[in-house]
C-alpha cells in the first residue's frame, strides 16, 4: 500500500538517524579500508564483481548494471584502476568491452578482504545481538527488494 | 564484546545487501530530490542543518561537526551553495566563521520538505512494517550510537 502522506514525527527521526549512521559508518570503513589497503570502496566494489565472475572477466556494461552505477562513473572509476594495474581492459566480441582483474588486482584484494571482514564485524555485527542481525537482513533485503522492483515497472 | 573473527557466511550476505540497498536508496532519493528542487542531497542536509539552528546560523567548525564532514568537503559544498544564494557567509566574532540560510535558502528548503517526505514515506516506510520501521530505527540508532563512541574514545 502506498501513501501520499508525509513522515510522521517518529518516521523522521528513524530517518534522519539511518541516513547519519549509513553516512558515519561508509566514511569509516572507507577510511579504514584505505588506511589498511590502500583501496577506496569503489576500488574494492569492482575488485570484489569482478572477482567472482567467470575468469575474473565481465563486459562493462554488465559491470554497469551489477553495481548500478553509470556508465561516466564506471569508466572514470576502471581508468583509474587500470592505471595502477588493478584491472584491465581487453577487446570483447564485436565492440563489447570487457572489464578483468589482473593478478596484482587479486593480490590486493585478498589482502584486503579479511581486514575489511574484522572491521565490518567489530562495526557492525559485534554490535547487534543475533535477532537484530536477522532484522538487519530482512529489513535490507525488503527495502532493496523494493527499490529493484521500481526500476523493472 | 569484540571479536576478532572474520564474518560468517550470513553475516557476508547481510552485509552485502545492506551496502546495496543503501547505494540504490540514497541513488534515487538523490535523483528524485535532484529532479524535484534542484537540490542535492548535499545541499538538503546543510539546509536542514542550518534552519534548525538558532537563527538559522552556525559556526562553521560546528556545521562540520554535526555533519561529520571534512573541512574542505564543507567549504567546497558551502562555496557552491553561497554562490546559488542558499547560504551566506557572514563574519563572526574573531576569526570564527558563520553560514546562515538565506531567505532563499529557507524557500527551498520548504518546497523541498513534503516532497522529499512523501518520496521517503514510498520507499521505506511504506515497505516496512510498523514492527519493521521500530527495529530499523533501533538498528540504525545503535550503530551510530557505536560510531560516534569510537570517535570520541
Amino acid at each position: 500500500v502506498t501513501s501520499d502522506e508525509e513522515l510522521s514525527a517518529g518516521q523522521l527521526t528513524a530517518w534522519r538517524t539511518f541516513m547519519e549512521m549509513q553516512e558515519v559508518l561508509r566514511g569509516r570503513i572507507a577510511a579504514l579500508l584505505q588506511a589498511d589497503s590502500k583501496l577506496s570502496n569503489a576500488d574494492y566494489t569492482v575488485l570484489v564483481a569482478l572477482s567472482e565472475a567467470a575468469d575474473g572477466r565481465m563486459r562493462a556494461v554488465s559491470l554497469s548494471y551489477a553495481l548500478q552505477w553509470e556508465k561516466s562513473r564506471l569508466h572514470h572509476q576502471l581508468t583509474r584502476m587500470c592505471k595502477r594495474g588493478l584491472v584491465e581492459r581487453q577487446c570483447g566480441v564485436g565492440r563489447a568491452s570487457i572489464v578483468a582483474v589482473t593478478a596484482e588486482g587479486r593480490a590486493a584484494l585478498n589482502a584486503a578482504a579479511p581486514i575489511h571482514s574484522r572491521h565490518v564485524r567489530q562495526l557492525v555485527f559485534d554490535r547487534l545481538t543475533k535477532q537484530q542481525a536477522e532484522q538487519f537482513a530482512q529489513i535490507s533485503r525488503t527495502l532493496l527488494d523494493g527499490l529493484r522492483h521500481d526500476l523493472s515497472g
